[in-house]
């Protein structure tokens, strides 16, 4: 071997003492005898050799590279989704390529190119743009939206997770129950929240009402809403459900603004599980969405190498956490 | 053109009716006359030809994309670095490949043999490992820590930082400042927030002290430290400068535990800028790190071409954000 220039796969081969085809079954993970694999290995060490990973997607058709889409990374269950999804990927030995999207409309279908370019092996996507065409032919898992059956979904059980909040509500005392929902336009799997608020409220004969604003009507609907509920000091709920931690955290300023005291006078259960800096206490008491479970069963799903049988949805269990918003003992 | 095969450059010419050479141009950025260019494109989309970007990366030595090194991506502050680094790199055309590495020491030296291996172009790493390896000739930026002059790094102005939060105290009414730190062993540009904080306080004759704490020695001796400075109801300090906006909350909350009011008995402001929910306020009185100027200084020094004269430190400027915790008018 030349000085100063890349050792090749001949030359780890030489080094080896074996054929050509043997270092090429070990770098391309076709079993051979041990022995020869270490010796391979040991060589290619000894050499500095590494593997041309463009030469090797070339070949294999395969990039050990994963695409990851969001509307953002900053929000804090995006955040922690993109980091969940980037461990349980390196555990697997792939890369994660990140995509945020939210400033720019045409990212989403530009990721989806990448896949036909064989850039990467498939695309995990949250993604809130109903016009995306996603082609049959490539490995796709969307996190919380359903496409069609052909794509597989993933997603909490936000149905139970609406029964899980009233179930936790009404055993904590309260008997009036309000639902708020803010979100996307886009149909998605959070929206099956109210359902599961609604059948449990139905089921345990409670009162119950529902307030479901979209993004552009902003928070103020809420405030006027409650303003007009309060009556001699007292709210007419005493249970709130919210769609999210963050409008649980905007209800419960807007109700010290009311004079009223969460949880003596109101209870409040939020949505997500969101945690102050990413890993400290919780906003609110919530319903927590198995974000790690979440990742991992849409890299299987992604990385399942039979696509001939694959589910079109799977919704994982979700959690009550208390976080000072309700009365735990 | 045979049906059911993919286009190569050949039949793009065949179509265009130019030289092979031409196609090869268009498809590298190499300038030819626009009508050329024109042809080729169009060619190029009625047959649905699709560059084969290992091909490309083989030739060009380039593949458009960057490598992301942070310790995890939940933390508020490197989630928010994440969006806009990823922003960033795709105005300037290039992917994003996220490593979160704060669960295994070697992520980051394999991050680094992936650049060897000709998998990314360069790499922007946010890391606290000591023993890191930068071999001389990756391109890699570092955020937050110095490695050596041959590494650029980019941080934010730390020193002018902790100037700035004992100018705002001061101004604030503060006579009597205390600093409080927590974070890694491994010495960083954040460091540099107590030296801004205790030249401000000689400059303007202030009294001052200083507690600084590694993490492992957690956050309880602050609470006793602060327990034990209280006499007659009142804290020795009447203004706390805390090297995070983390710790500057759970410091609030103990002086809260302490009977103690922020910010009318004891005026309080953090460092980085973290937004609730990513997005909303900011948790307390803050020095606000330029995360999408950070972003964008990386972005451009790591694909800058002429590495000859590169920087070795770069720092940003920081602003003040009134969050609660002081008294602004």
């Amino acid at each position: 071997m030349k000085r100063g220039t890349m050792p090749t796969m001949k030359d780890v081969a030489k080094e080896a003492g074996v054929a050509l085809g043997t270092v090429s079954k070990v770098f391309n993970d076709i079993p051979v005898g041990e022995d020869y694999r270490r010796r391979v290995l040991d060589a290619a060490q000894k050499l500095g050799y590494q593997v041309n990973s463009y030469a090797r997607g070339l070949k294999a058709g395969k990039t050990g590279t994963v695409a990851l889409i969001l509307p953002n990374a900053y929000d804090p269950y995006f955040a922690a989704l993109a980091d969940s999804v980037c461990q349980t990927l390196a555990r697997r030995g792939c890369r994660m390529l990140m995509a945020v999207t939210g400033s720019d409309p045409d990212a989403e279908q530009q990721c989806i190119r990448m896949v036909e370019q064989n850039k990467v092996d498939g695309i995990i996507g949250l993604t809130y743009n109903p016009a995306l065409e996603i082609p049959a032919s490539i490995p796709f898992v969307s996190i919380d939206r359903y496409f069609n059956p052909a794509v597989p979904c993933v997603a909490s059980d936000n149905f139970g997770g609406g029964q899980l909040a009233v179930e936790k509500l009404a055993e904590r005392g309260c008997r009036r129950l309000l639902f708020l929902r803010i979100g996307a336009d886009v149909p998605g799997e959070p929206d099956k929240r109210m359902g599961g608020f609604q059948a449990a409220c139905q089921a345990r004969g409670l009162e119950h009402e529902a307030l479901a604003l979209n993004d552009r009507d902003g928070y103020e609907p809420f405030r006027v809403f409650l303003r007009s509920h309060v009556e001699g000091g007292r709210l007419s709920y005493d249970g709130i459900f919210c769609n999210t931690d963050r409008l649980a955290f905007y209800v419960q300023n807007m109700l010290a603004e009311l004079g009223l005291r969460v949880p003596e006078d109101v209870q409040l259960v939020g949505f997500d599980g969101v945690r102050r800096f990413g890993n400290d206490g919780y906003y609110c008491s919530t319903i927590v969405q198995p974000v790690g479970q979440l990742a991992e069963t849409s890299v299987n799903i992604l990385l399942e190498e039979d696509r001939s049988a694959l589910p079109s949805l799977i919704c994982l269990p979700v959690s009550y956490a208390p976080g000072g918003t309700t009365l735990d003992g």
